[in-house]
């Protein structure tokens, strides 16, 4: 399998966004965050995803996150931060932003209120979007998650976007648990990079022509991952540490992702302002709280203590 | 039936908003629009609502829209805007606005990115907006549309809401097209006026001590609906004019509802300007758009000219 250079791969974490008391987006602890990650085995973070809680932040608030993190220093060309919006004046907004910063691509939401839209509405969305912005710096990652957008990317709106935009569609993050859907992307379009939204189809998807995962697990896992992509770019025995990534990602996706995240990294910090997330959206009660970290316990797996 | 004087009751359209020729609101064909329809049997305005694109526009754009409204003399009185966004942040600067420029209620969607969360949290989130707009003018209609919003409103989450908030909580726009949840809820909370979404349900809801309707195809049929809404307070037989609203109905809803109704308009208007919307909707296709209105022909219903 080769990539062209020009597109993104290996492992990213939809980065977790921390809250300060009030809320509001703690933009230090996020960053600190991000370092860490960088440092152990991410090779991009997909911040403002869903896991981020992005849709639970005004377009005002994630500009401010972009911006906090530029100046804190994370590179641009490890971020993919998600900027799709329900208004395409927003994602114009968020898009245009993201590239100015130098983010090596952005994850981007079909319009996701109306359900049941064509394909060319969707067309017509993310080609306003792409035109609007109007950089050639611009790449564009579909952000394919029906179970949550309600709103699917098909392979014909994949199709007439690479052959309208073939310099700035550059992939798509599947985040569907369908194999079959991804494979079947890497194969239909070459140099199209299709990351898996689950550690369980990573490695079968790097396999058929993938090109990395994206991942909520990889807030707390990404040492492991980062031990797996690499084992199978080499060609080593990477069995036991999928097993591990595998099994780590099994106790912990049986609860609300974010606020489960959080919770553990509550525990590996001993700082409980990590559980704070932003309604709809509720930390985790104490008794599962305690059920997932047995699970992890049974799991074996201990990441490095992060900041 | 009796339903508080504080609460909305009758017939409400959810308005269509016109667009210009780069797609921005046509604030001020929106508000000839609204005129219309004040003059032609709507008690209220839903606007800015499903039907109105509204997510489809930024925060910015829809308090534009209405500041507008106001400026152009639309009584807040007869306005219940649409406020509910995915972030808390923006529908509490929506709804704050919409109460500072008199708006008798607002329509409130619960946050509708995240999928399965858990009525906790959307009380949460319910709780924050009432408490950070603070104002006792303030009067929420809840928004229960699961085919559209995959969220919905549960009668134990309004039940919650009523008990902590019971001079705010007022309402709620029933469009499920499910008739029992309707008619169960405006038994199960008295004085929580209870609208449906669907003109087939209109009467047996009213029968049901429901508050009225707001509708789509109130957009072109309110002097309708009105005809029905008063026969049935007088006590007048009305089945043959619900009859027609009901068929005007059916030959509309087979197609998408915010195309097909700027389609029928822009006929009424023989103003093309009117098909815009934004995507990811889509005009009508020239042969749907015929056989839609060969459909209201045969339905035998012309509105009064629009503005």
């Amino acid at each position: 399998m080769t990539k062209s250079p020009k597109h993104a791969s290996g492992v990213f974490a939809a980065a977790l966004t921390p809250l300060t008391a009030d809320l509001s987006p703690d933009v230090a602890r996020l960053a600190g965050h991000c370092r860490w990650l960088l440092d152990h085995g991410c090779d991009g973070l997909a911040v403002l995803g869903t896991t981020g809680e992005a849709n639970s932040f005004s377009v005002d608030e994630r500009l401010a996150i972009l911006e906090g993190l530029a100046e804190a220093g994370i590179p641009g060309r490890a971020l993919m931060p998600g900027t799709g919006c329900c208004a395409v004046p927003d994602t114009v907004r968020l898009t245009r932003r993201a590239v100015e910063l130098g983010a090596a691509g952005v994850l981007v939401l079909p319009p996701f209120y109306y359900k049941n839209v064509s394909d060319d509405g969707l067309f017509a969305a993310y080609s306003e979007v792409i035109e609007r912005v109007g950089d050639t710096r611009l790449k564009v990652y579909l952000y394919h998650f029906p179970q949550m957008s309600a709103v699917p990317i098909s392979y014909g709106l994949i199709e007439r976007l690479l052959e309208r935009y073939p310099d700035t569609v550059a992939g798509m993050k599947d985040s569907s648990g369908d194999l079959d859907n991804m494979t079947g992307a890497a194969r239909a379009f070459p140099g199209f990079a299709v990351f898996s939204g689950s550690e369980e189809l990573f490695l079968p998807l790097l396999r058929a022509g993938g090109a990395g995962c994206i991942t909520a697990v990889n807030n707390v896992a990404s040492p492991l991952a980062a031990r797996v992509y690499a084992g199978w770019r080499e060609g080593n025995d990477i069995e036991a540490d999928n097993g591990l990534l595998v099994a780590v990602r099994q106790a912990i996706v049986r609860y609300p992702l974010s606020a489960a995240l959080k919770e553990i990294m509550a525990r590996l910090t001993g700082d409980g302002d990590w559980r704070r997330v932003r309604p709809p959206l509720r930390p985790m009660e104490d008794g599962d709280a305690a059920a997932l970290a047995g699970a992890l316990d049974d799991a074996g797996y201990t990441p490095p203590p992060p900041p």
